[in-house]
């Protein structure tokens, strides 16, 4: 099975995700710069959503580097994946037109929670099939930042009811975390291609 | 005529119908979870809806991994899919907004079912392309999940009238049943890779 | 410049264009059968313009097939091209919504007619650029079929305001007339492959 | 990190982006050609947001062709771009239907303003990680074109509240002045393929 095609087709869903939710921000009345108001909410909250999802294309992209065959389990924890990522424009757009309410920001987090843990899934599917000493399981050996996003996201759902803006930052700083790019797999990549083995895996492209 | 051509449409295509359908997701108008109430129904249908594309794409995938020349007929038989699948999203739409009534739960089988004999078209045409001693054609011999996913969708249809929810039931058999990777094709395609022979496809490529 | 990326692109918008007419398709209100009636003038212009972006994509596909390099006038002709086609998807729905009204259908058949003309002037755009004894001016020297469809479209323009059905029978019959795959090119490609410098074409992929 | 994906990615935003923005061209309520009269202001923008896209895509690609290694920084640089382009069917939307007031237009051209420095920002970040005698950095030492689409970005947004047909008209004249082709780094593209030095990214892709 091909790993360009699994690439190309996530992409596609990735782009058109961080693409439509744009439609989110609805051209208003009037023609006036009060007009905009209301657009303001939704629009912190596309450019929220558009990180997350810019964070997930850039992550993914990084863990199929260095995966090698795709199996049918790959593929499905892939489709699961992409799943929770395309409902982020229908939470953006809830959490943005009611002005970060309790209920829209819990579920925007419990939408990035069941996020985190598909892709923690995928990971892990990949590394079942790779094996314990593949570059992918070196390289995200602990996953701190991993488990420590899933615990954020669990936090700002349960602090959503006590004081929404808590998770909003919590839900910030998980994007500011990750917006470091993630350098174990790239320092894995440039071991490889040191040691001349990147020749092989061009070729099977 | 290029292969890679027609799988990347066909993945285009496929990416965007996965995502529009969230787009049917219409943000409710009020912040507490019981606005979320009528958009339940919706969102099970797209749970559904996604399903199947997912199948559809990953069934795809594999069949046109086998495939060596891309012939006139067939780039028209995959064009014939895709124009029912592209009406998934409609028919997702009615039936989730409509909670599962009896017409809008009928003409989704009846465009599932139009999709399926789409499928088994364009596998006939890529098999007479291609020569009764193809991968493919050993591999899809005797095709049982295909003619029964087409034998439930027909008895799914007319159910519908009877009580709907044995169609959305068979609807979901019909998922659950393929999502078991298609086994056939993958192990042809393992045994191309012991002879040797996918070096060349790759090369191809 | 690379060709793959042109077409990559093409793919894109066409594969959306011909994704997004189907949200013309408004779900509508009620869940019974008559429900489904005025969605039907909808659904007939939505089966003719997928097949007009159909022929569109099969015909660009193997046009750029048989094209070398890509300059920035092929570049630029080509988004023209991609101008008239994005456009269908808003009169499709504007003849649709309005049950084959006179000035919808004229409308229809001028974005038709500009489409076309724009995809000769790209045709003639490589032909510049490759040379006349290139693989492209041969395959198309008469181009009579391209001709042909101009001259219907400039006709149902003019009768849409005699009687519509007219016109409307003339769309049909230019996307009739395309379905035939273009063999033309094709054999141009079986020739080449006979003579082995397909193998060239391959490794510059 | 490979440039494919990068690229295709890029492609698919930009491809969804330049479609979608034809779904806020609504179809109108009549039949009658006063119907479209409304439309007309909305299209007229969507033809000078279609040229602004195409060109941020014809030069992306060329940038991104004489471009070797994806750093991390590169593809946020690129994530940047992409943002402020997925404004544009938003502002194209409002200055539309709007019939070119003042705040619109002005936003408007803020937006291009941000798109212009977001990519003058990942041209400068692209020849940070190749050097200063990259082909990149020696295709656009100058950029006089670049600075000046800045200027005259500049200048609109100030006039749009003395008249907003001046600010129109730089949008314009901004676009004419790209739409003559890159010849800079073309003409340095040449140089290499004489040189040879192609077979080697050829291979590398």
């Amino acid at each position: 099975m091909s790993k360009g095609r699994l690439e190309a087709f996530s992409d596609g869903v990735i782009a058109i995700l961080i693409t439509i939710m744009v439609l989110e921000l609805r051209v208003p009345m009037g023609a006036d710069w009060n007009a905009l108001r209301p657009v303001l909410p939704v629009f912190l909250t596309y450019v929220l959503s558009f990180t997350v999802l810019g964070i997930y294309w850039n992550n993914h992209h990084h863990m199929l580097h260095v995966t090698g065959r795709i199996t049918g389990s790959i593929l499905w924890a892939n489709l699961h994946l992409l799943f929770w990522l395309s409902l982020i424009p229908f939470v953006t757009g809830w959490m943005g037109e009611n002005h970060f309410a309790p209920p829209p920001t819990a579920l925007y987090g419990a939408v990035l929670l069941l996020a985190a843990i598909a892709y923690t899934v995928l990971q892990a599917t990949i590394i079942a099939a790779e094996g314990p000493d593949s570059r992918l399981a070196i390289a995200v050996r602990r996953d701190v930042k991993g488990k420590m996003s899933i615990m954020m996201y669990v936090a700002a759902i349960a602090l959503a009811f006590v004081n929404q803006w808590i998770s909003d930052a919590l839900y910030v700083a998980v994007a500011l975390m990750w917006l470091v790019p993630d350098r174990r797999i790239e320092h894995t990549v440039d071991d490889r291609r040191a040691s001349g083995k990147v020749e092989k895996e061009k070729v099977e492209k």
